[in-house]
């Protein structure tokens, strides 16, 4: 029996060029800060997440009473509850409860993937729990960067080259794309020090200028939960 | 005055989220194997290259009596007189002469340049001479990677970094994006050794499956030649 394989592709507008390799399961990864986000909502208690594309979407599950969270190049959209802070998820009066989620680039990265079966959400916060989950299931998966505004970004391509290498060494995958090559070396330079590797950044600086830093710091630092966020429907729940 | 930025589009199909910007120049790339083949063609004395994007383009202007090249998936398209390799145009009979080239990458990246003034050719044979040449020229300036069928591809990647880290190291030029950050760190973890971090590219393995290795051997040689190919009207020239 042939191996599967761990493949990445950079940003949603690529994904494309990869769904006719068909793989089994796809990882929606957005490290600043969308998936980090919501692995800390399941974290903290969260019960059920409905990504939304469209501010037009998000308003009308507002309208219907839904608690719905809204950020646009990194800040909180004037008129909804919560953004895409992973610590604003924490908070204990959304344990139990449904958040309705739109962001700039994460939640177009998780519904970019529709057709595919099987979706989880990575990042670096569940890291080692993704991968776990991944080696145990043994199906073929593509790692799909969110990007910023389909630009390659820095901080998920090295989220998905740390996914690619746990899985590669293993010996029960195999990957075959030049992206998933690169991805792998840029986690191995990165892998010492995100911090200081990620420091030039473009999407670190411009959080940076908004006094994101302990955003950035709990998004960067890995493996703070073991939540595996899945999909199932339209909605995210914990595995 | 603020220095002009060099940044890396990584394939074709990205190069419209990267136009905004408004480079002055943009260098195409495709190390395996078409700007490198220009290159050698250049070097040995072939006078103007046309570059065309479709067969349909190269069967007319064969009809017209032209000397055509055509590749197709790294091989001679059948009824044409030269294909991708290098070494084909080293033959002193196209000495003097023009030459319509159409392959599966390149010349693709090179037309979708098509409303930037200035064009260049870069490959790793000719790499310090377009270092020097972009430096000297002090614009901004484009990288642009051809890929295969515009996924991502690790040649072109590095080479395109090696021009940013050269070009960055000489304080007069800076870079604001991720992938120009990716490619420079990637040039640098394959620079010590080309062909060993090149052995898993997914072209290199596709080249060499059609028996090109002596091909590889060559546009994996960093410095062969100085000439720097530039467009003109619709075809290329030595500088």
């Amino acid at each position: 029996m042939s191996r599967p394989r761990v493949e990445v592709c950079f940003t949603p507008n690529l994904y494309p060029l990869h769904i006719e390799d068909e793989y089994e399961i796809v990882v929606a990864i957005d490290v600043l800060r969308a998936t980090s986000a919501i692995c800390a909502a399941f974290e903290h208690g969260v019960s059920k997440i409905i990504p939304v594309s469209t501010l037009d979407e998000a308003i009308e599950y507002r309208d219907n009473g839904y608690i719905v969270a809204a950020e646009r190049k990194g800040q909180i959209v004037s008129g909804f509850d919560l953004g895409n802070s992973p610590y604003s998820y924490m908070d204990p009066k959304y344990k139990g409860k449904t958040i309705v989620l739109t962001t700039t680039n994460g939640t177009r990265a998780i519904n970019t993937a529709k057709h595919v079966n099987d979706l989880i959400i990575g990042s670096l916060v569940n890291l080692d729990a993704v991968c776990k989950y991944l080696s145990d299931l043994n199906k073929s998966v593509l790692l799909l960067g969110s990007g910023w505004k389909n630009k390659f970004c820095l901080e998920d391509t090295i989220c998905a080259g740390a996914i690619a290498e746990n899985l590669l060494k293993t010996g029960n995958f195999h990957s075959e794309n030049d992206s998933s090559i690169a991805a792998k070396y840029l986690y191995l330079s990165a892998s010492e020090n995100y911090f200081g590797f990620l420091k030039a950044s473009s999407h670190r600086r411009r959080l940076r200028d908004l006094n994101l830093n302990e955003d950035i710091k709990y998004c960067l630092t890995p493996n703070q939960t073991n939540v595996v966020p899945i999909r199932e429907k339209n909605y995210l729940i914990k595995a």
